[in-house]
């Protein structure tokens, strides 16, 4: 009996980030106060009253308890069809919407539309994880566009240009960025898209933290109100972060009905549809929610200007980026692995991070802070530790 | 401006069954009374009310609101290790239990464990589509190994032998079939599995419709008491039939330990995790809902036997095989495809049902009957209208 070999693309896979990052906190021994979390892209609040009641009644009947369409319910692509309509000032349709299990499963459906096996998909450098691992699990080529500091961490449309060969299918973006925090302008998005549509190749733009962009950013793009967007655009959208309920997997793609039906038949496959109870609670919340949702994202946007003037009171530690949940930051131990760099800082100094090393290549000498997890007291607590801490 | 061109292989797919079957329906003008739909696999009757309830806390709490572990909720993982090490008689711990959102997912999960682009992963013909459009979205070829009605529809070992050939790195068997119904001995299976592990490749076997076995066929097979099963099988299950939650989304996977971390790293790309919600309430459901889940599966055993009642008082009808929630039906029109026969029988005599097209090669004589959603006062309407019908 010879035992039979894995998927060589999986066993190549680093094992998931977040839970290894979690180990080295585990080792710390609270000497300098209560461990500072800032690792998982999860809101530091509880969701609305009135949505915990909704996501419970929806839970409890019988009426959301059965299959539902592979699209989304109609209620919540209707919803979410006009939300989005009204945030970028274009009409939307339910039918270019598909919900998803979260943004991570929106990705998973959006490359798989465009890209198989032995195709290429361009990712920024630094990335998204789990854009990379999701690509080589699926056998999907990997270019890369590489986003310099001196650049802000933004895409340059001529190193777009120049990593179009041959098998490209797509460019992925995510606005604001993970890991970096840069929020990309407009016109930005708007050059890179028509060099997608030039060139042949979609976009696809994943989106999850638009819902904590300053006021005046927003909309964050004009990018659908271009006439024949649906041929060439995929968003991708998370209600996790801002509704607080990443425990029940919702997400959102929108694009062109007929990429929506392509993504139908990739999801009925990965799993039929996304769960039901969160889709009626959400088609509540959509209309409902969105001071509530505008006060929250104001607070992160309170916290971020904190971890701004708290890492320029430390010295020698920089911010490369920031925006929405995350900081990209440079650590002053140039020559060193960030990955020895975060660990010491897990367990010794009691600030989890992720090491930029997990997000690309060349990243060595920056840690991603996902500081929207800490309130602003607590986020002043990393200037002492981060004075102290010695490698 | 050319329009970019979708994945071929998802362009090549089939749209989802279940929506076109369902649209011939909607054509029905209810000339013979109520719609029987026995297309989806659904079960007829509404889940517990403890259940509903359990959700609706689980749901409504903040505690299930935030993300958990990849592989699942310990809580589940522990008390699903502990169901089914007494249904298999087996030692199965929770390191061994990874939950996922479904078991189509479970299913993607472990064909990419195990196969990429270009190997090739054997089903049965006829197969349970989803598992042909998984398999071919990923770009894994797929090896078939015909079923044949004198058989009873089970796969034959000599056949399995023939098939395996290079790039073959798994068989995937579904019992109690789907789309046939029949039930798989545990003899087969085990020498099925023996089979595999002389040649060198996985047995990913989907038991989703295991609870709705009669009792005196429990356990369905001695496979995880075999030793070293940890390295050549991979068994999958649904929450969705035996518990009535389909629209929950809750699957599991039960491999070794090795396998579910291999499973984890492809869950993480695919959602994370699956609902937490559900998670919940099923951990608490499992030990305490056993009664009332047999009591349903004698429930379906009853209506089993007044399908096949029903379909032997029509006459050049015949039942190819039954068993769980599927009966697979024999049309009197030979030679005509069982599109067009399933498409009538929808329209004209209100009965929806899935054409053995969809299932596979050569299987243009059958439809699907998956009667576990009708009860038996309606199962018996059958028997007028398919003596009345005429293509």
């Amino acid at each position: 009996m010879t035992k039979p070999p894995f998927n060589a693309a999986i066993e190549a896979l680093s094992p998931p980030p977040v839970p290894a990052v979690q180990d080295w906190a585990s080792a710390y021994s609270g000497g300098h106060g209560p461990l500072l979390d800032l690792s998982q892209a999860v809101p530091g609040y509880p969701p609305h009253p009135d949505l915990l009641r909704w996501l419970g009644e929806a839970a409890g009947s019988t009426a959301y308890a059965g299959y539902g369409p592979i699209e989304g319910d109609h209620a919540l692509r209707q919803a979410y069809a006009k939300h989005v309509s009204a945030l970028y000032g274009a009409p939307i349709g339910a039918r270019d919407v598909h919900i998803t299990a979260g943004c991570n499963q929106a990705f998973v459906a959006a490359a798989l539309a465009v890209a198989g096996a032995g195709d290429k998909v361009l990712l920024t450098n630094p990335f998204y994880f789990n854009h990379d691992t999701t690509l080589a699990m699926l056998g999907i080529g990997i270019g890369r566009v590489d986003c310099r500091a001196e650049d802000g961490f933004l895409p340059i449309p001529d190193a777009v240009d120049a990593a179009i060969g041959p098998g490209v299918k797509a460019l992925a973006l995510v606005s604001p960025n993970n890991p970096t925090g840069a929020v990309y302008p407009g016109a930005l998005l708007e050059t890179l898209f028509d060099l997608c549509r030039r060139r042949g190749i979609w976009l696809i733009l994943d989106e999850t933290y638009r819902d904590f962009l300053p006021p005046d950013r927003q909309p964050a793009h004009r990018l659908f109100s271009i006439p024949g967007w649906e041929e060439g655009l995929i968003q991708l959208y998370s209600f996790s972060k801002s509704f607080c309920i990443p425990g029940h997997r919702l997400g959102a793609v929108t694009a062109g009905a007929e990429t929506i039906q392509a993504i139908a038949k990739i999801m009925d496959n990965l799993q039929i549809c996304a769960p039901r109870p969160p889709q009626a609670a959400i088609a509540r919340a959509l209309p409902a929610l969105g001071e509530w949702r505008l006060a929250n994202a104001f607070e992160i946007l309170r916290r971020a200007e904190t971890l701004k003037e708290t890492i320029e009171g430390v010295g020698e530690w920089e911010i490369g980026a920031v925006g929405a949940y995350f900081a990209y930051i440079r650590h002053p131990f140039r020559g060193t692995a960030s990955s020895e760099v975060a660990e010491k800082l897990a367990s010794e100094a009691g600030i989890v991070s992720i090491p930029g090393d997990y997000f690309g290549i060349g990243q060595q000498d920056y840690l991603r802070f996902a500081f929207a997890n800490a309130d602003s007291e607590t986020i002043r607590l990393l200037r002492r530790r981060l004075i102290d801490f010695r490698l």
